[in-house]
């Protein structure tokens, strides 16, 4: 009988008794939703949080049963709003969590077409509150309120964008940046006050309802598939990597940002990709 | 006779004909100070700015005497100062400039005490806004005034900070993140379109005014100078290299992070630290 | 009864019906001994392997009983011992492998105390040959042999003297970039013909038999443990990192360099360290 | 007459009354042959030295001629040759020098066409031997014979492959990165004993004698030039950033790669390279 036990396939408990908070799920595509599904699998119980506007739009409700979880509603950037969530996910809960998902992004100017050289500075000042300072407020909250554990773990969604320029990824390149610095800057803090992580993963670009909103997309999404060694990881791959991070298997990891890309991060061009490439000149006007 | 001229120390040309602006000399111990200086011994001609209020404490017009410039106040937040700041400076200058200094950091948290985990977020995003958007702002308004000629120059001040944790260092660490994110993603633009580079410097610390409000400031300092091959970098030795950047040595050096530190970077620990640091163990109560 | 199954501490079956070789063990603190019990723990099979002259010297028969595993010598810079390892292994096994764990270097350099400014070059080659290419001699027969599954995961382990120069680490760090570089470079062929996944753990300075070679040691440890907000990484926690890599978990991770030690890669100066550092000071006539 | 002097436009004395030594010059599409000639223009004396071999198809003396320089005959991996060299040049040159460029690398791999997946590992040595370990040889000896000046600096040429995989680059990638830890290594112990720096430039794509042989080069420069904002750095501009490093405006940049590549190194996607791709999908059985 213990045998036929572990056959099941997600038939491991690498988050058994554990506790957390996972924002940023809207609908099945989402990176949090296979987050939150992969963490319910491996034994954990969390909260679930959005902002208001996000779960009319998005399918919360659908996976916060199937996840057995409570959902508390929350705009990243409001101080008042994030001490909510992290009250009522303790006393849900029972106490302090142990991991935390931070993946949010949205940036004004890109949605309005406001190029990196006309930028809208309210707007610009919204990218950084909503895509970088809201993980500070959610840390230093959840620091002076102590919602967690020792050895805890938190991660940001992040994107390669931080350190290389994308055509089109405009001023969220610079939100991304001010995220990862974020995460170094609290990681030293929080790790020497009470052992907590805090790591980003930088993710291969993903066909997610925010991904999908940057500009070429698609030809971007297909040549980091050739570049990419491993082809571009998937949302579900990507909860995979989350879990990891959130386990035991990962409390001396800190402060790092960490490419879970197929390999793009490291290359400058593979066969594939200047192959593909290279096809762009079979049109003899273009042999300039 | 030739030779006798070129016996004087500074009888370089490197800057002849070259037009600038100069943001952030206070006093001669302030690199953009030594920046002015020098290019001014290299031929240059530029303008200098400050805040109205750092030009009251600082000895800006015994230097603008020196380098035969004019001084134009500018808050480096306000997009009306830094507009009126590139249009005096061309029309004084007699047209576009070739080279820019940023040379402008403050936090409101370091300077009131608040410590990284006790952010006031006004003061914050205030932090973010003079060290970081100040320099988006010079950049997309000099590009809508075509205020830097074909194959400019920009230069941006920045602090190994913004990739390592540094305890003191604060909120400033992640505005020089940003900062470095804004010289990138600018970069790409305006190299793109006007083939104008732009690039951070990231400078040892420093004895200028700003360098020194920094908590245990001297110890680290010491620490630096033991771990650096060559020493830390004085601002003389920062503004020489400034030069280096403006000139036209360095045409296709763009969206690029340069340490200037005497090797710090790149030290995991020298001999010299390695002792001093042991010393710290004399006392055999230390010997756990 | 399902429940207290999942007590066992070490219930998981995350590596279950995996085969690997692990290479490097010597003794219980060798973090290649760490990772060969959390892998018999984890469910997989595997051979052990190390050079005749360390199995002499080290206890491997003791943990190849406990892992119920089988030893096979094979001297890492040996075309002909790789070969055989991997062919045994196969057999051994019943078919080619998921996950291989490098463990290996030696500098004699290191060893007859020859400093890096006066090398012998023969000791150079084979400080390379051993700690680098050997790495690249098992991959390329792997390849050949097509003896590692789809999806396989191969681990090397390195240190941050791959990047960052420390007093007395001499041509190790030279070693460790060549590793590191091999790593990306086959980590691209392996992806992309085969799903294998190639990655290097740059782990803490750690009191392994090896570690415990260099130069200085005592007080780098000190200095690295007050510096990383969660202090060094043991032995057995990068076991558990490693684990994390050769488990399903981490599919699309290649070709990177992990840095697993406790956050000091992310670190310019902590408050620990530079307290310790100022009381070198205590003595006045150290203040000039 | 002082203000036409300075209309020449290379009336500069940037290197004046300093000596060097410049490794690797074959023909006029080299970037040694450009760094010399730029180097005598800048007042500079030095030595120039080859393979035998090379001198035998480059025209090496038209260049000496040129720059008033003595060729001394070297095979970079020769301890004796050398040796001879450094003391030659001291011989000539009237003491110690206070430049040298290495401009060296080649793959026996490469040329025979074996890929990485199936190295002949003698010829593997033989590109680490050339490639990187020569570079060791040169400073250790220097530093033996006292054979370079107090703030001496020293640079190296490498290339993106360091870091990241190129389909094609081979070994060499595994050789650039030995050499960029080489420098950092030997930068160290130069700079602590001797103030003397040590750095390598990273050089976009460049068509020489030697770039060309690295297979599907044509595609890549253009890859490259469409993603690069500035476009390829020409060999021409890398003389001049070379010129840069050797004088004093740099003297506390060490251990450092340096790119110099038009902005390749930190771009993710630009418009023009996208729109480029893109442009291979044209024909419909492509859009799968």
């Amino acid at each position: 009988m213990q045998k036929s036990l572990f056959n099941f396939k997600h038939m491991h408990d690498l988050l058994k008794g554990k506790k957390g908070i996972i924002f940023g799920a809207l609908n099945s595509s989402s990176i949090a939703w296979k987050v939150a599904e992969k963490a319910h699998e491996q034994g954990a119980v969390f909260t679930l949080t959005n902002t208001p506007v996000a779960m009319r739009f998005g399918e919360l409700d659908e996976l916060a049963k199937k996840c057995n979880s409570e959902i508390i509603p929350a705009d990243a950037t409001s101080v008042a709003d994030i001490k909510n969530l992290l009250e009522k996910s303790m006393e849900i809960l029972g106490g302090p969590v142990d991991f935390i998902l931070h993946s949010i992004g949205m940036s004004l100017n890109v949605r309005k077409g406001r190029t990196y050289d006309d930028l809208d500075y309210n707007y610009y000042m919204k990218t950084l509150d909503i895509s970088g300072l809201s993980f500070h407020k959610l840390l230093q909250l959840a620091r002076k309120l102590d919602a967690i554990n020792e050895w805890g773990s938190v991660v940001a969604l992040s994107y390669i964008a931080a350190q290389r320029t994308l055509y089109g990824y405009n001023d969220m390149a610079d939100a991304k940046s001010l995220l990862e610095s974020i995460a170094r800057s609290f990681g030293y803090i929080y790790g020497r006050d009470k052992n907590v992580r805090i790591n980003t993963i930088s993710q291969s670009p993903t066909k997610t309802t925010a991904g999908s909103g940057v500009k070429g997309f698609d030809g971007l999404i297909d040549f980091t598939e050739r570049m990419s060694p491993l082809g571009n990881a998937t949302a579900e791959e990507c909860a995979d990597f989350t879990i990891a991070l959130f386990s035991d298997l990962t409390k001396k990891v800190t402060m790092q940002n960490l490419f879970h890309d197929g390999g793009f991060s490291s290359m400058g061009m593979s066969f594939k990709a200047m192959n593909q490439y290279n096809k762009s000149f079979d049109n003899p006007e273009e042999l300039d």
